[in-house]
């Protein structure tokens, strides 16, 4: 069938399950005939939206082209395209950036509603039914599961080497849930293989379209001060009996930052490493390639370009050192816990307590969604919050005396790096973790303000365990919103 | 040996590690020998200060001796004394609250340093060396364990029938730890006894000292009409499928509106309950005695005077129903979730997008701090958070244009409820939650300001995701601390 034919089958105000997690595995075809139909509609005066369900952030084919002809009623639980982001910064979409391993449980729950159609990539259709998915895992098999009919984009630009690759365990809902059986990122538990009820498939379209993730820019000095700043603080930890000599199994966020981290172990003593974390990026194929890392688990591939075209020139090289699991069990608490996961995340500002905002710029704009940071973080054996001191050419600055947003309150917050240096707030009560936040992260240009912003909160506040001056908490922000700048 | 010949072997500058959770089951003697030589010191000028590391909150003995003398440097990781609260306040005590299930991990990672000195209350001591414990579980095995000495206070006025009614279980830190076993509230996994290295035992003190809770009372007409609200919206749930008769097992925090609940549960349809839960309070033990909750999972007793003095009369009529488990086991993410618990805590303020603050009033006074909250609303299969709409008489309103502290980012509060209506938030965007937790859920005083906040958010933010006013966002906080009231 058509893109075109297929489409007819999605009806204006319906919810649509996509596969794909960040560009990787989202279905493309059918999005783009969508968009095209509903940019006809919109032209003819009438209105067709749905609502979008995924694993996380898809590509432009999905979340742009759908977002550009303002097709988006509703969509969760994460998203990074710039389309996305300014429909619903304008008011034009609703958005929620749920926890990722939530979203799976609360579609099952049945609290968010039905699922309409489901329209899932998949490399490839064995003779049998069963289906070799394509890039990411996601909540691929969940929404197969949920949904009333389902769309199959079959990919041939998909490596056939990916067949093997996953592995799907369907978590049973309360008050049927099981153990995990999880004991280390190695253990496989499930199948390679997704399965559909035949009779909810509406529709079967061939596509042969590449996935698209954004390349990564080279570390810069910031990036790799960043990262040699964590790798010292490792270091110290196995030095110190608190982790083993082979780390724990580490998760990464995406981005600069994380690559550069990354980077950064290709040059350290540690050997034998696991990773169980959401995406496969760039710098832990570096890492399995140089043999320093083991197995990567996670849920989904994150590659630049070029890396893409890498691995899918390699794949069966790397058959036996990853593992793509659902959302749901990649990003679970029970396993993250078990494991003992080392977090590491990137953040958009922490105030000077550890409080730490990921996902609203000045309070108010979103950008890309609290993803599985909270899922990491709360379980970790250890998380760490990444990021610059400073942003906009030095206008902004990462610590601020309140953060406008929280996403991971203080008690999740453990372990802050800037390029300045690593602040380690295990054991610290909120008065010693702003003068160690301050002293140890915060940009020169900033930390006299700091310095002086806390002790006259110090002065002034009702209570002594977390001073604050509620006039000027947020004065920063609203400076910056004014005068483009934080700086007084 | 008398509790003065004890505290010679605790030296100043070093941690205590107590038993205790709540009002149960901590020491008592010992501190209070020991908060007099405080006392002793600082009249002849010396300062003698130790940090405290307990389950949670304790009795007036521990925790009120001790902060009276301000003999307190340190203390995690959850407290509600009166004097404890006004040193932290004062700034004359450091405090740091973290999850009730990370203390124990995070003090076996070495992060926290050393435990010098374990301070264990017991009911008896087995002549095979194995302890009885008392009226709760906290972090006393962990305590016993990571202390370089322990000193056991035996307290006689302990009822004898406890023995039997703990179930004890280590979770061996990663990478090592391992699944743990509980698919129901009913199940026991471990050994009803302690058990403590000899050689580590300095001192032996006998007490006969009762536990000391604060009574409840009786809920008022507020109180039953948030319990009548939530015990509606549960029913809703059962009707529509997605919850089983019988309830998913409940998580109750502590107080007059969880004990309104609890009693609203006993003339609801609901039987066969259990609950899966922090603390055993006394609207529990009314539902145990009715049969309409099969068995109660907890780490501690929290009674009222009198249900203590009951349960102490009627202990053995309760062994089978009855459980008390370390608080890294009762407080786990990986059960609570497989469990799918349903989590009902209270709270101090939300915000019109449903982030919620749980620990500091004016955004820098601590109450008394997070607690199991997290636990539990991160993990739970639904998360409802209760309050009045209204504090002070009126002067303060629990839902305001921004929480002025951050314990629950929005994505772990599923459910508000107040005396005016209940919001179920699951499946909107913060504005869709923003209109609904205001309609629903505000004091009809506060209900015209918020709106009105609200609209001119709209109107000036830089993003439509999370409209906010920065100049604006504290300035009901800021009204309160400097006219006495939120309201305009």
């Amino acid at each position: 069938m058509t893109a075109e034919e297929a489409i007819a089958f999605i009806k204006p105000g319906t919810t649509i399950g996509a596969s794909g997690f960040t560009g990787s595995g989202y279905p493309k075809a059918v999005p783009l005939a969508l968009a095209a139909k509903i940019k006809e509609e919109a032209d003819s005066g009438r209105t067709f939206r749905v609502n979008l369900w995924t694993g996380a952030s898809t590509g432009p084919e999905l979340d742009g082209a759908l977002a550009e002809v303002n097709g988006i009623e509703f969509r969760m639980p994460y998203q990074s395209d710039t389309h996305m982001r300014d429909r619903i910064n304008r008011g034009e979409a609703h958005y929620f950036d749920y926890h990722l391993s939530h979203s799976t449980p609360l579609v099952k729950s049945g609290a968010m509603g039905p699922l309409h159609t489901a329209v899932i990539e998949v490399t490839a259709i064995k003779s049998d039914g069963r289906l070799v998915p394509s890039s990411s895992a996601g909540n691929n098999q969940a929404w197969l599961d949920a949904a009333e009919q389902v769309i199959l984009e079959v990919n041939s630009w998909q490596n056939a080497d990916l067949e093997g690759m996953h592995d799907f365990y369907t978590i049973a809902p309360p008050p049927n849930t099981q153990p995990i059986p999880i004991m280390k990122a190695d253990d496989r538990i499930g199948s390679p293989y997704m399965t559909v009820d035949p009779s909810k498939v509406v529709a079967v379209v061939e596509t042969h379209i590449p996935d698209r993730n954004a390349p990564f820019s080279d570390p810069g000095e910031v990036e790799m001060k960043i990262a040699a700043n964590l790798l010292d603080f490792l270091s110290h930890e196995v030095k110190m009996g608190r982790m083993p000599e082979n780390l724990f199994p580490l998760q990464s966020g995406v981005g600069n930052i994380a690559n550069a981290v990354l980077c950064g172990l290709m040059d350290s003593p540690f050997e034998n490493m696991t990773s169980y974390t959401e995406v496969i990026q760039d710098g832990m194929i570096n890492l399995l390639k140089a043999g320093k890392l083991r197995m990567a688990s996670a849920t989904a591939f994150s590659l630049s370009p070029d890396m893409a075209k890498y691995i899918n020139d390699h794949m069966h090289e790397f058959q036996d050192k990853m593992i793509l699991r659902p959302q749901d069990v990649s990003n679970n608490p029970e396993v993250i816990r078990r494991l003992g996961c080392i977090a590491m995340n990137s953040l958009i500002e922490t105030d000077i307590y550890g409080n730490v905002n990921s996902t609203h710029v000045m309070g108010s704009r979103v950008m890309n969604g609290i993803g599985g940071s909270g899922d990491f973080a709360r379980s970790a054996s250890i998380s760490v919050f990444m990021t610059p001191s400073t942003a906009k050419g030095g206008a902004i600055s990462a610590i601020v005396p309140q953060a406008c947003h929280v996403d991971h309150g203080s008690q999740d917050v453990r372990v802050i790096v800037t390029e300045q240096g690593l602040a380690d707030l295990r054991g610290l009560s909120p008065k010693q973790r702003a003068e160690t936040i301050i002293r140890n992260c915060a940009h020169p240009d900033y930390r006299p303000a700091l310095l002086d912003y806390y002790k006259r909160a110090r002065d002034v506040s009702v209570g002594q365990h977390t001073p604050v001056i509620l006039d000027e908490a947020l004065s920063w922000h609203s400076r910056f919103v004014k005068a483009g700048s934080m700086r007084a």
